[in-house]
């Protein structure tokens, strides 16, 4: 935490790939797919190192890849590599995302009063284990600002209710725009956004929900977890879509409670699945790993 | 499978010790509840084996506990006890129940075309570790019939739908009466019960649902589950109320589960999960490990 | 377990796919395989429908890939795409194996006693779970033979000590040709087998260990365990060689136990993680998924 | 990590309950001795609030019982009520131990390079999950020191290594008895301590080994089990004896690897495991929830 370990932790981050890159691609699925991709990536000169694929249905389904290569002097190569993708995407009717080792996602984190979520995601990060750049930390309570701040984070206060809503999200939408966010997480934000803002970010806000979805949707869930006598608890992280709590799982987990532990147990309990539940679906998400379709994740991990 | 190993399994299971016993309490809590009880079986020449207890609230709370004891000659001495302890319990205010090792619970079970929660039933009493006598099968199916059968256990096909349900359950509760049930296990029946039946075995139907209850209460669980992305699928075993699924919960447990995973796998996988949590609940009701309070349950294991 | 349902699995089991097929190769690594080998299949007609590949290291590592894919008419093609892809290999310095869903694994299941191990893997058999054909079953005990002759299947009752191994072995070793067995499933046998013997079956005969390997090699592993007081029991399947419990690890788990449980319960609570790591590693072997390289195991799942 | 935080989690941790008291007692088993405990507390005035006990073995057996009770003035009574019941134990050879709430245990950490167990302890103690006061923490390195002064707690470099272990150690007794500690925890401290050190704290200093014992005992555990081909990664929390790595086990987990993990993966994925298994055996211990047994914990739980 002091300044020493800092320039420690931003060494060690340096050290990724810069040749390294991603290649993830979703079409209706036919022979031949991987000889194209796999033929064009050697053309260019590079080496498949990972590679996974799904097929939705072996008739008439869709077909989805992720590829990892590395490639030499990829920074200077990326342009054309993508122009002539292009081609071969138009071709065979293909989308396709190209991410590069040597551009890091920025991301930002919303935060409410409960601070375990946001605490992990800073130890993550701070042991080189989030290939990100944490550029904000916003949140409507002062709760948090010590410890963000502390690792040099820049940190906003913003009042935040329902009434003020549209006049909030303004000041955010702002802020997003000034640090130039990728990525946005909710870490226990507890605020609902409006469908003006998640149109900005469509599959970019990853959102924890202290529940196993789609039991307890919507406020309250330990309290109603107790209420119902459950014997685990569980947390789900998913994209925020306009339906609350109904967007794309990427992750859930639980853990056993039983009769003896109250609503308080549960919380705190409960508070350790938040914390990986959200890491995880981070990390994939910083990865690439991540295709939303109908609604789905395929995480490729 | 043979006769040979069916004398087998007999013997093991009668080994159990008629010298045992377990006696349930619950009443208000306050200071000397454990001593009256200790010291009561003390009295009576009981050893406790084993002892668990549970307050709902330090201040003003319930206090429930389960003792586990042995005592010499508790067959002959048995009638005499629970009246000793019927003074004790007016006194206090208590609730209790005193189960005895040499009076095995007698079980039916129902079920429908899906058998692995049947077989893993009768597996574990077949290895004797299932304490209990299973006397009757009964299925609207004959699928079930000739494993049923093979071990010696009656069978009886009752068809069933919902327009002859008032039919079905007098016949059912015929055969309930005629081979003295204690404990009915449905073993994916599939069928609702209704009110009048329900009501003559409170606390003593135990249902397998196949989801993580309350996430997708009623029919077609995997369906919703494959329809909704969930990452991990459930079950969860619970005593039969006139709600549908809202019984009280003994367990529930979960497994993983990803996008390469359809509804016909979820099935499979799920099936799994079905088969250990039913075997769970069965084993603790028939060990008197679970108190019922409040629509929960206390399992004390 | 009745004639009926024999016929049942039966035709359940001859669904698979005849137009399936799966690669698995190991190479060298270096840039543009994955286009060689899905140019290949293209060309040949086959589309990939899974696909699964590890570089052992980034630089000057091996790499492996195991591709599943479907062929129209592939029973009369695989001779000539195995020819033709012999070419290929051999350019490349590529070691390779082709397997196809028309050629069902035929697998012999040595037992002892103990037949929790084998009970499981006929279950699953019969459930159309376990892709390949059981062709007999040996004992050194009679114990099994009941439940394997009632699913139809040979049982060979060899008695069997260290003193008379040679002689026991050989006559084995003759229902292996006899029965033309591709792989060796030893659900608990309990008999060390003789280099001979082994050699003859390299990578082709898992064990399972009743113990978390490498804790507690050897005899007696639930007596050691307790003796230890160890907080968690585990089981190990890997393919044999001559080094006892040394062999390529395929899957291990574990579940906890506690101070209550003495070697009985450990024995009975380790039956559960046995039956389920074995067959894990059976189904890995029968699908190709099992790669074995340096004494340790690529498993793609 | 502020003052107003640690201000915040004083607070929190003062709340802890004066009137609570635990009795341990092991002694060997008999009817009647939880009659004869229970009314003895009863009679002091005390309410039993949760009790787990523990047979060894129904014939001639070892008993033992972990009471929790709140009882009215507890600090005032508790020397007296110490005096009363050494009469009992006396009349029935029971061992015992009565720990009180008043009484926080002060813990003393030991730690080297590897500061992943240290920041886990350190956390659950700011968060007032910890029952001890942290007094001291001790490292041959000077890494943990800022993140260790930061929260106010005392940090001490002593540099060690084996030729010099007489005279480190004597240094470390100075140290335990200046600060008065009672606990001693081996955050990953990787020195080996003689016998005469061990000695003066039997049963009271914890280890983490970052291994499945006892399989990988001794140096390089995750080198060996990379080299083996292991697909879980385990850790061992253990009291620490004079055999290493050999001392009575208190909790142990695992985590799944597979054969795309180098040795730096499994350390990486190895650390968390290391995190909860200590942190489970230290909170276990200031609960008083261990009972130490013929090398071999018995942990109420």
């Amino acid at each position: 935490m002091l300044n020493r370990e800092i320039d420690h932790i931003k060494f060690r981050q340096k050290r990724r790939n810069e040749n390294q890159g991603r290649l993830l691609v979703s079409c209706p699925d036919k022979p031949g797919i991987v000889s194209v991709l796999s033929t064009f990536l050697y053309q260019q000169g590079a080496n498949i190192i990972e590679s996974s694929q799904y097929t939705s249905d072996p008739e008439n389904g869709m077909f989805f890849i992720r590829i990892e290569f590395v490639c030499e002097d990829l920074v200077t190569k990326s342009a054309r590599l993508e122009k002539d993708f292009e081609e071969i995407a138009k071709i065979h009717g293909m989308g396709f995302r190209l991410a590069y080792g040597s551009e890091r996602k920025r991301s930002a984190i919303y935060v409410s009063r409960e601070t375990h979520c946001l605490m992990e995601l800073l130890w993550e990060w701070q042991s080189g284990d989030l290939d990100t750049d944490i550029v904000v930390v916003i949140s409507n309570h002062e709760e948090a600002r010590p410890m963000v701040e502390a690792l040099g984070i820049p940190f906003h206060y913003i009042p935040a209710n329902k009434d003020i809503r549209q006049q909030v999200e303004a000041e955010q939408i702002q802020l997003m725009e000034k640090y130039d966010v990728d990525l946005l997480i909710l870490a226990r934000y507890m605020q609902i956004l409006t469908p003006n803002f998640v149109s900005r970010f469509a599959n970019r806000i990853i959102n924890i929900h202290h529940s196993f979805l789609p039991a307890f949707i919507g406020a309250g869930p330990y309290e109603r977890a107790y209420d119902r006598g459950v014997k685990l608890i569980g947390a789900t992280s998913h994209y925020v879509t306009n339906d609350l709590d109904e967007g794309p799982i990427i992750e859930q987990d639980v853990v056993r409670v039983d009769h003896r532990d109250h609503v308080a147990d549960l919380k705190k309990i409960g508070s350790q699945v938040e914390r990986s539940v959200l890491v995880k679906a981070v990390k994939w998400h910083l990865e690439d790993r991540i295709i939303v379709q109908d609604n789905k994740t395929i995480v490729f991990h």
